[in-house]
């Protein structure tokens, strides 16, 4: 790098139907731009309490029941204070493994030394609450059950609300990867008994990357109070429970005062909008690409019995270059759409998330696919 | 929280000259809007790779000697994370603590169960080299030394220089918390030998809190790849590395897009301007402010030898209701002023930084301040 000056950079506008982030609603993108405010600021506080109670709404997290507040930093940060928080050296840890995330649970559960207990199934399939349920009762002294709720990396939607009715009567906590679900389709944390959640803000809640809602149940956050403190600060829930929810506040870290704006306004959108109404938007613009995919002979790598609405993977078909189709998609059309992670069959994800979340967005994102599709032989032979 | 419409926040601009966040210019604030970019995106990786040189040149780490990136997560993520790749349970850790900030330091130290060693100095004060460098001879196999370059608490700044030479020929590692020197006062990292560094966004590099940078010396890192495993994912500068600078990247977590624009255009700013100007601005915006208070005879808290231009720290005169003052300041005139932390002597605190750094700003906040003083024997009665 010389010394000459440096350039601004220039962003070219994508359509963000991969798994992620996803577009944002101009008032999400302009709110990321408000002036910013110090994370001591009187007019912070009624911000923040009002932000934490918009977010357990979204989850349906029950007032008194626990409580909800977004970490400062991406969806994994979420996964790993849940573990940092629940779990410590030796105690067994059940987890659901049918796909990237799953992988990234039990990658971090032995990162803090658990005793992993891993539960499999195949990429596109969900891995069955019975499986689950056998290796609780093999190991009734398990500390935690964790799941993904949405498996970002295949498209899979796990039967939560069942486990978690089965797991009712259990001193085992229930933990749910809700970081392509929240906002998309149905999340009920308290009815469902999920005593930790966490998300991200960039995928159906429909704000930029930056932020980890997590949500705990009364029991779970006794439970820690218990404990000895968490090796982790940063990620520490009674410490930003501190910050975020006790007044006056004990400070913990500086605010992302622009995140924290653009999620406000985010949720704001998602609750002025309705819970319901928007999980029939995700259900509907899902439905009708996946529609559209089957006529074009394509299949898709879900069980179709646990096909999640906003996150379609399609398997490449033999013979296709599929990295080549994603670069023509984004260099022609303007458009991302995702791969397959590590791990992963070839694929493509598309996602229709948050903003994008209607049949609109859709029909873009098809006729793209077929323009690009018509090349494919080319695309083949290279 | 009832169901109906939620409205949108309303934030009041604020002048922001207490310990950070301090206000950014016109085009860093309008890069926090840009449109989004995919984390995997092609254009995204030429983005990191460019950040990431201009945060080392920013740090003064001269290219091959180790790696400096932007965590995605505020100014306490950068201390643990050093903490987290660096220190075993067991391993002797020498702190320097004379404010907040070293506090904090020890504080997670613990949690990762290190043996720490406190080398102290009175609020205001810097702990003098010849006590830490004591506290080395008498725990010749310390696995680091960690001081705090600037302390935001107090405004005092350590002589780094200094110590990084005498540790020249050690093999205890030298840890910096550079949160508030850098873009500020000098940093030169390979130079001083300085082994791990951290900072935050919000303050003399005069973008939003929400990342923080870091920087780790060639023998730091190669000792870290020795190691087991640390406990923390997102925090492990390893997998940072392998998604930020290695090509093809390996996906770690999603990145906070605004973030990312809006550094990229404050360091652009940093190195267009030129760092020895950027600290001659620094140095005369606060020798100004500081000639002032003395001339209303206010006491500094700092040691005059090791006062930082970009934050001081005043004491209240007693008698005088210091929380009242700064909350007339803000109220009455839109200017937020620091308060002291907890374990703090009565003090407020004045930060000219990044953008706010000259001396117009310090004129403006030395109106305020004595419109609201000459009200000071109400408050003091109240």
């Amino acid at each position: 790098m010389t010394n000459s000056p440096i350039e601004a950079i220039n962003v070219e506008p994508r359509l963000l139907c991969g798994p992620g982030p996803a577009n944002i609603s101009p008032e999400v993108l302009s709110a990321l731009s408000k002036p910013l405010l110090g994370h001591l600021d009187p007019d912070m506080y009624e911000i923040l309490t009002e932000l934490a109670a918009m977010t357990a709404r979204v989850y349906q997290r029950d007032e008194g029941d626990g409580m909800t507040l977004p970490i400062s930093a991406t969806g994994t940060s979420g996964m790993e204070a849940g573990i940092a928080a629940l779990v410590e050296p030796g105690s067994t840890v059940i987890i659901g493994v049918n796909g990237y995330f799953g992988r990234r649970l039990v990658e971090i559960a032995n990162r803090y030394h658990a005793n992993v207990v891993e539960v499999e199934a195949e990429w596109g399939q969900a891995v069955t609450n019975e499986a689950l349920l056998e290796a609780l009762a093999a190991n009734p002294d398990a500390r935690l059950m964790a799941v993904v709720h949405a498996e970002t990396s295949s498209g899979v939607r796990h039967d939560l609300a069942e486990l978690g009715a089965a797991m009712k009567d259990n001193d085992t906590f229930l933990m749910a990867d809700c970081v392509t679900s929240l906002g998309g389709i149905e999340v009920a944390l308290s009815d469902w008994g999920v005593d930790y959640a966490y998300s991200c803000t960039q995928k159906c809640l429909a704000m930029s990357p930056g932020m980890s809602p997590i949500s705990i149940s009364q029991r779970a956050l006794e439970f820690m109070r218990s404990q000895p403190k968490p090796n982790t600060f940063y990620l520490d829930p009674q410490l930003l429970e501190a910050y975020w929810l006790t007044r006056p506040p004990a400070y913990h870290h500086t605010l992302p005062s622009p995140l924290v704006f653009g999620l406000h306004e985010s949720l704001r959108e998602v609750l002025n909008e309705g819970l319901e109404a928007r999980w029939a938007r995700h259900a509907e613009a899902g439905g009708y690409l996946q529609a559209a995919m089957a006529e074009r002979s394509m299949e898709l790598l879900a069980d179709p019995a646990h096909q999640l609405p906003q996150l379609t993977a399609v398997l490449v078909p033999e013979g296709i270059d599929g990295a080549g189709v994603q670069k023509q998609m984004l260099r022609e059309h303007g458009i991302e759409i995702g791969g397959g992670l590590p791990g992963a069959p070839a694929m493509w994800r598309f996602g229709l998330m948050g903003y994008n979340a209607n049949t609109a967005t859709a029909d873009k994102v098809l006729a793209a696919f077929d323009a690009v599709m018509a090349d494919a032989p080319t695309l083949a032979a290279a």
